[in-house]
């Protein structure tokens, strides 16, 4: 059982760490690729955030855009982290994205997952089912931060 | 006429100039969204090119979600030129970006059109055609660094 289990782990670890060493030539442009996704997400989800906040009128229209685009940009920075690209100086990763790598992509996984329901909620043109969605995307942003980026 | 000219000029310029200074804080905001969303493009466009040119195996599933993502991606960055973002030392975008702005749109929107006709390409799953809407792509994006672009 104990071997099962190790190998189950190391099966979910390949297949989480495989693409990035496949797809960035260096690791310096895996990282560039992970922080350069995570900034466009980030200024689309402040757009809705400024809506979801009343910081700005709300618009269906731009939300529902707003909201797709996080969704699609929430699935492609994970590859950026893969072997060897943990000890750049550019990068605010902690240690802890390599060392607990299960737990690293289940808060990935979960701010795809809420993403997704956001995207969705934007469509309804319901300002109420935004401002739901994107407090639980924004708790999943928030609960990564915490575990796995220096401040 | 030559008012009529000059009005209809004036509206093209407000039009794509407009949501640059309403969307971004401040213009180091403009330049790292800009830089950033060209970035993730050129990744997965780099990726499609490393098929197009036969360094990687063809995998239709991978070619379509790249060209996708390009085609996502490549309607971005344009927001990011906005007024007063021409003069971040970090950019290596010429100063004619901003004094002549219909061709510069006129380039992005190049880029546009033929990344959405890349998407559709490689959704065929033919490599004669996501090699030929490949190379009308990477031709927009070499024209427009040509002319916009500092090496």
């Amino acid at each position: 059982m104990k071997t099962f289990a190790c190998m189950a782990a190391a099966a979910t670890l390949l297949a989480f760490v495989a693409p990035a060493s496949a797809q960035f030539a260096k690791p310096e442009d895996a990282v560039k690729y992970r922080q350069s996704a995570l900034s466009v997400m980030g200024t689309h989800f402040g757009r809705l955030g400024a809506m979801a906040n009343g910081k700005v009128p709300f618009d269906a229209k731009v939300a529902a855009e707003n909201a797709e685009l996080v969704a699609v940009m929430a699935k492609l920075p994970w590859a950026g982290f893969g072997p060897g690209t943990d000890k750049d100086p550019r990068s605010k990763a902690m240690s802890e994205v390599w060392t607990e790598q299960a737990k690293f992509k289940g808060a990935s996984d979960k701010l795809i997952a809420e993403s997704t329901k956001l995207a969705a909620a934007s469509k309804t043109g319901n300002l109420d089912a935004l401002k739901t969605s994107f407090a639980a995307t924004a708790e999943t942003c928030k609960a990564c931060h915490d575990a796995f980026r220096n401040k």
